[in-house]
């Protein structure tokens, strides 16, 4: 029984997911999905960034959470309007769909966006399973995590445009080798590009801002 | 039509959750469920566990991955039985389910089994909801997330029955406030005993083993 629903599911969602590329690239936005496990960074990431590109960008950013408008908070203090889904209202749903983008997208401005930075749950699995309409995908790992998540999650690695290794400031206190989670990045997707950045120091940002630039310039 | 749907399979799991429980507690074996994130170090933590706790207490451990056995080959080192179950072959799952543990405890020799540990899925949303016949539930936080990650997933707090803060050698390098997390699980779950510990240095490991000895004998 279950493998026929799901498939109905995902059949639904990628039809909402279609209609919302359309959207956007009508009115030439560049929608950027933002996806990693609880804790890798994503917000800080996003924050910082936020802060470089405002407001030479016209930014928005739509944050997923179970519970809580926490990271909205952070992020509105960018400059970027903000808006926040919490699933808990879908059944505490692990990832955001394409319906759920639709009418979030529709509390913004979209004649003044240049950009819509979607942070999904904190979920290395279902949302690499949920197209939501987006141009490109993104997944961030943390160098507190193992070297061999990308081994262990791989389809989260595929799917994604773009991957960022933060924390990098945390390294000289970590076992963690850090080329080791890139070749396994690359086992998995070997065009991705990868970002080896520290969200909190900032180093490693500027390759970082200069591919989100290059895309919505595009 | 996603929510009735939902409810069968949760219902389907339950009643084969049950009979598991059932088969355990005639066994006299004390299963515990470890979930977390990625990367918060779940499989180090049992891997410590094990080596202090065999072959006083004989320990079989279930690791769910989606991919790789690259954690079953880690624990299998502390001398513990390990059966590895790889998700991808039921459609890459996010948690693991009361059949699938059903299938895997017949490779154990039960009788002579006292501790089940189970490792599921790197994920903190899922496996929150699917009872797989446990005694217990164990969460893993690591320092180098967020404070308010019980807030944003209060499910997997509310339901698990002790929580261990993870990676305390790494708090001087952090602005992470440990009892800000603290009270954040508290308030989800006031009653829950929470371990704060290293498990790369073992510090603060007693009162966990206390606590998994006192389980496992009750």
């Amino acid at each position: 029984m279950e493998i026929p629903i799901q498939k109905k599911v995902l059949e639904a969602n990628e039809t909402q997911a279609q209609k919302n590329r359309k959207m956007f690239k009508e009115k030439n936005i560049f929608v950027l999905n933002v996806m990693s496990s609880p804790g890798s960074g994503k917000t800080e990431t996003l924050y910082k960034t936020l802060k470089i590109l405002m407001p030479k960008i016209k930014a928005g950013v739509i944050v997923g959470d179970i519970c809580t408008r926490n990271d909205a908070d952070r992020l509105e203090a960018s400059g970027a309007q903000v808006v926040q889904i919490n699933t808990d209202q879908f059944g505490g749903d692990c990832h955001l769909s394409a319906d759920m983008i639709e009418k979030a997208a529709r509390c913004f401005d979209l004649e003044n966006l240049d950009l819509l930075i979607v942070e999904n749950i904190g979920n290395l699995v279902c949302p690499a399973e949920f197209d939501i309409g987006e141009s490109a995908k993104v997944v961030v790992l943390s160098v507190t995590e193992g070297e061999d998540k990308p081994l262990k999650y791989p389809l989260m690695f595929q799917v994604a445009d773009a991957a960022i290794l933060n924390k990098i400031d945390l390294l000289p206190y970590l076992d963690f080798n850090a080329k080791e989670a890139v070749d396994n990045m690359l086992k998995v997707h070997p065009t991705m590009p990868i970002f080896l950045l520290s969200a909190k120091t900032q180093e490693g940002f500027e390759p970082w801002i200069e591919w989100i630039l290059d895309s919505v310039k595009r």
